[in-house]
C-alpha cells in the first residue's frame, strides 16, 4: 500500500473556500494538475496524487478572543514524491505553499517508510543519563557566562567553578566560534581537565558540549578533531545549518558522543501564530527525527518566554514513547474516495494510527527548557518536567551572590529539596547557598 | 581599526525603554556583561563589545496606520567576535535574540573584511548573459510543469515545448527529487537533447536549471554528476540546507555552472512585520553573498504575491553595483563614544560608508520575480525591473490555448513589444500567439 507523510497548516483567511484550497495544495504541490487529466493519466498518476485528510474551520473569535477565520488542513502527501531526506521532505509541504498567504505548518507526521531512514538521537536520553551514571533527578546544566574575549585561563577558571558547584552538564556558549584565544581543541582539553579536577571534589561525571562551528563541509572533521582532544559532547546551532547537517552529524559512527542542538534561530520561524513552523514541530519532532540528544528551548519562566502550552507540546514531541501514534501516519483505508478530486474533504476515519509492533522507535532526546532560570524556578520545572529535564542556568549560577560554585550547589539543593517534595524556603534553612539565591531571585509558583 | 558587521532589527513593544534596549543586545550578544566589569578588563573587551549605532523610536501608527509602537535599532558587531561565514553572522546577530519578543531582522551590512570571505555569484547576471549570448533584452525562463510521476518520455515532450518557443531557461521543479523515473544524470541528458533540437529551430542558446537534492554532504558530487552529464546550470533550495551549503557549492571551483537560488520555506521567515528576516536581506543580500547567480521570489503580479516596495527592495539588493553603499560598514571614527555604555544611542554620523576604491565587489545576481505570471504582466514587470529581470513563467507558458510553444512564443512577444514601447494589444494583431494569451489572461497595467 502507498504510503504518505502527512502535514497539517494552519491557515488564515476571512473569506477562502478552505476545501478548496485544501484540495489546490494537494494537487498544486505534487502532480500539479488532476481533474483536467485524461482517465488512463488519472490512474498512473493517482499515486503521486496529495490527499486531503482533514479540513477544520474556525470562525472569528472562536479559537480565541479575536482569533480571525482559520482552518486547519491535513494532507497527506505520498513517499513516492520524495527523496527520503528532511529538504526534500519540508521543501515539498512547505516550499512554495510557505509563501501563499497567512500559512503556518503546525504538524508533520511520517510514514513508517520515511521514519525508517532516519536514525534518531544516537545516544538520546538515557544514552546521556548513561553516559553520566546519574538515573534518579533531573540533571543541572550550566552555560558558560560570557566566553568572548575570553583566553584559555579564564575559560579553565570559569569550567571549573561551574563544573564544582555539582552540574552535570556545561555548555559553551553558541555565539562562540573558532577563534585565535579558544581554538576548540585547546578549549576542550583546558575545559576536560578542570572537568576531571571538579571531578575529585565532587564526585561526579561531567559532559563538556563544545560548540561545532564553521564551514558545512568541515563539521564533521571538526566535531572528530574535538573528540580526539577529549571532548565528551557538542553543541550545535542546527538551524543556521539545516535539519539535514544535523542528520548527517548525528548519523555518522566516528560522531561517538551526544549532541545538543541549540535553538539559534528558531525565533524567526515559530512565534508567529500567521506564518512560520510551529516550535513543537521544529524545536520538537524535527530536532529528534534528525538526531539530537538533547534539545535546548526557550521556557515559559524566564527571560526569553514561550507559553507554557507550547513549551509542553516540544517537550512531549521530545519525550514521547508512543512513537506510533505521534510521528506516524498511514491511511487506514484505500484512498479512492480522497481521489476522488471534487470531494474536497474526507472524513478523518481514513487515518490511523500505525500501532503495530515493529514500527520504527526514535529514542528520547533530553528536553532542555532555558534561559532566565534561577534555583527559585525549579518547583516549576518539575512540576512541568518531571526528572525528564534538565535544568539549565547561565546568570542563575554564575550571578550567585556567593560565587558560582555556590550557584551549582545551590540548584543541587533546590532540585533535592523539591524531589524530597520540601519547599524550597524549608530547604534553604539548611542550605546557604539556597538560600542566598531565594533572597536575590526569589520563589515562584 | 576594528572592523563591524552591521544589523538592523525592527522591534515591536508597547512600552519598552528601546534604548535600554539596544544597549542590552549590543552587550549581551557579545562580551554578555559590561558595567559590572574592572576597568582593566573594559580596556581589553572593548574590542569585542558590540556598539549600538542608532536607535529611531516609531509610535504608534507613525509608520502606517495601526502600527504598533516600534523603533529601528542598529547593532555593530565587532568581526572579531565571530569567523568567517554566514551561519556565525547570523547566529551572532539573531540567534538568541530572535525568540526574545517581537523582533525581525530587517538588513545586514558587513564588513569589508568579512565580506572579503565571499566570492558572490560566480557568473552573475552578466555571466548568465555572457553564457546565452544576450543582452539586449530581459530573458525568459519557463517551469517544468509537473514533473512529478513522468517518465523520461515525458520530460523529454516537456522540455522540447518549453524550449522551441523561445525561452532562454528551463529549470526543474523545485519538488523534483532523486527518483527512479527521471534521475538527475538521465533526466539532464534527456533535456540537453531537446535543448539542442529546440536550438536548430530558435538560434538561441538555454540554460537548463537542474534541481540538486538529497544529503548535505553528498551535494557536491551530485552537482558533478550532473554537470558531467551535461547540465549548464543548477537549481537550489538554499533555505532547506542554509545560506553556507550554498555558499560552499558556488565555492567549489568544479562546479562550473550558474546556480539558481530558489526560495523555498522562504514564506516562514519573512512575511510577519514583526518576526523573522526581511525578505531582502533573505532573498536579496544573503543570497548574493553566498553566491546565487540567479535568485527567483514570489512577483508582486502574480498568484503568490509580495508587496511591490519588498520587490524592488530585493531586486536592489541583487542587482546595485553600489556594494560600498549598500553592503559595507565602517565606522568612521573612534569607537569611544558608543563605548560608554551608559549612552544608549551614538548620533548616525558615527557611521561612515566605505566608498574606497579597492572594496570588494560582488557580482550581480539575476532577479527572477516569479508565480502566476502570464505575457499580460510583461509591461508591469519591464517597467519595474527594466531589461535586468528574467520572466519567469510556469502555466502561463504551458496553459497557453495554442500549446506549450505558443506560450514561448506569445511571452518573446510581450516582451518585444514592450521594449519598442508598443502596447501588447497593438502587437497582438500581428502576433497570434500573444493575441490568445491576452484573450485567456489579459493585460495588466
Amino acid at each position: 500500500m502507498a504510503s504518505y507523510c502527512l502535514a497539517t497548516y494552519r491557515c488564515y483567511d476571512e473569506q477562502a473556500d478552505f476545501n478548496k484550497k485544501a484540495q489546490s495544495i494537494a494537487v498544486g504541490l505534487t502532480v500539479g494538475s488532476w481533474t483536467e487529466l485524461p482517465e488512463a493519466r488519472k490512474a498512473q498518476m493517482k499515486q503521486h496524487l496529495g490527499l486531503v485528510v482533514s479540513v477544520t474551520v474556525y470562525e472569528p473569535g472562536e479559537l480565541t478572543p479575536g482569533s480571525g477565520r482559520c482552518a486547519d488542513i491535513r494532507i497527506a502527501y505520498p513517499d513516492l514524491n520524495f527523496s527520503r531526506d528532511l529538504p526534500a521532505l519540508l521543501v515539498t509541504v512547505f516550499g512554495k505553499l510557505s509563501m501563499d498567504g497567512k500559512i503556518k505548518l503546525t504538524d508533520l507526521s511520517f510514514s513508517a517508510e520515511f521514519l525508517a531512514a532516519f536514525a534518531g538521537p544516537k545516544f538520546g536520553m538515557q544514552g546521556v543519563r548513561d553516559l553520566l551514571g546519574v538515573y534518579d533527578r533531573p540533571l543541572l546544566m550550566s552555560i558558560f557566562k560570557s566566553v568572548i574575549g575570553q583566553d584559555l585561563d579564564g575559560i579553565r577558571e570559569q569550567f571549573y567553578g561551574q563544573a564544582a558547584g555539582g552540574v552535570d552538564l556545561v555548555k559553551d556558549d553558541e555565539i562562540l566560534f573558532e577563534n585565535p584565544l579558544t581554538p576548540i581543541e585547546k578549549r576542550v582539553k583546558v575545559c576536560m581537565e578542570e572537568s576531571a579536577r571538579a571531578s575529585e571534589r565532587t564526585g561526579q561525571k561531567l559532559l563538556y558540549a563544545t560548540n561545532l562551528t564553521g564551514s558545512t563541509s568541515k563539521l564533521a572533521d571538526q566535531a572528530k578533531k574535538a573528540i580526539e582532544a577529549g571532548a565528551n559532547a557538542l553543541l550545535f546551532n542546527v538551524l543556521a545549518y539545516g535539519f539535514d547537517t544535523l542528520s548527517e552529524l548525528s548519523a555518522d559512527p566516528d560522531i561517538t558522543v551526544p549532541i545538543m542542538a541549540h535553538p539559534a534561530m528558531a525565533g524567526a520561524l515559530y512565534p508567529s501564530p500567521e506564518y512560520g513552523i510551529s516550535a513543537s514541530l521544529l524545536l520538537g519532532k524535527l530536532m529528534r527525527v534528525a538526531g539530537a540528544d538533547l534539545v535546548l528551548f526557550p521556557s515559559p519562566y524566564g527571560s526569553v518566554v514561550m507559553p507554557r502550552e507550547e513549551n509542553l507540546a516540544i517537550k512531549h514531541a521530545l519525550l514521547t514513547p508512543d512513537i506510533p501514534r505521534d510521528y506516524l501516519y498511514s491511511p487506514m483505508e484505500s484512498t479512492e474516495r480522497a481521489h476522488n478530486a471534487q470531494q474536497a474533504s474526507t472524513p478523518d476515519n481514513a487515518e490511523q494510527r500505525d500501532t503495530q509492533a515493529g514500527s520504527p522507535a526514535l529514542r528520547a532526546s533530553f528536553p532542555v527548557p532555558s534561559a532566565g532560570i534561577h534555583p527559585g524556578l525549579v518547583p516549576l520545572i518539575l512540576r512541568d518536567f518531571g526528572t525528564d529535564v534538565i535544568v539549565n542556568a547561565g546568570g542563575g549560577i554564575h550571578g550567585h551572590p556567593m560565587g558560582t560554585i555556590a550557584g551549582g550547589q545551590a540548584f543541587r539543593q533546590a532540585i533535592d529539596a523539591t524531589l524530597r517534595n520540601e519547599t524550597l524556603e524549608e530547604a534553604a534553612k539548611h542550605h546557604p547557598e539556597l538560600k542566598a539565591a531565594i533572597e536575590a531571585w526569589g520563589v515562584k509558583s
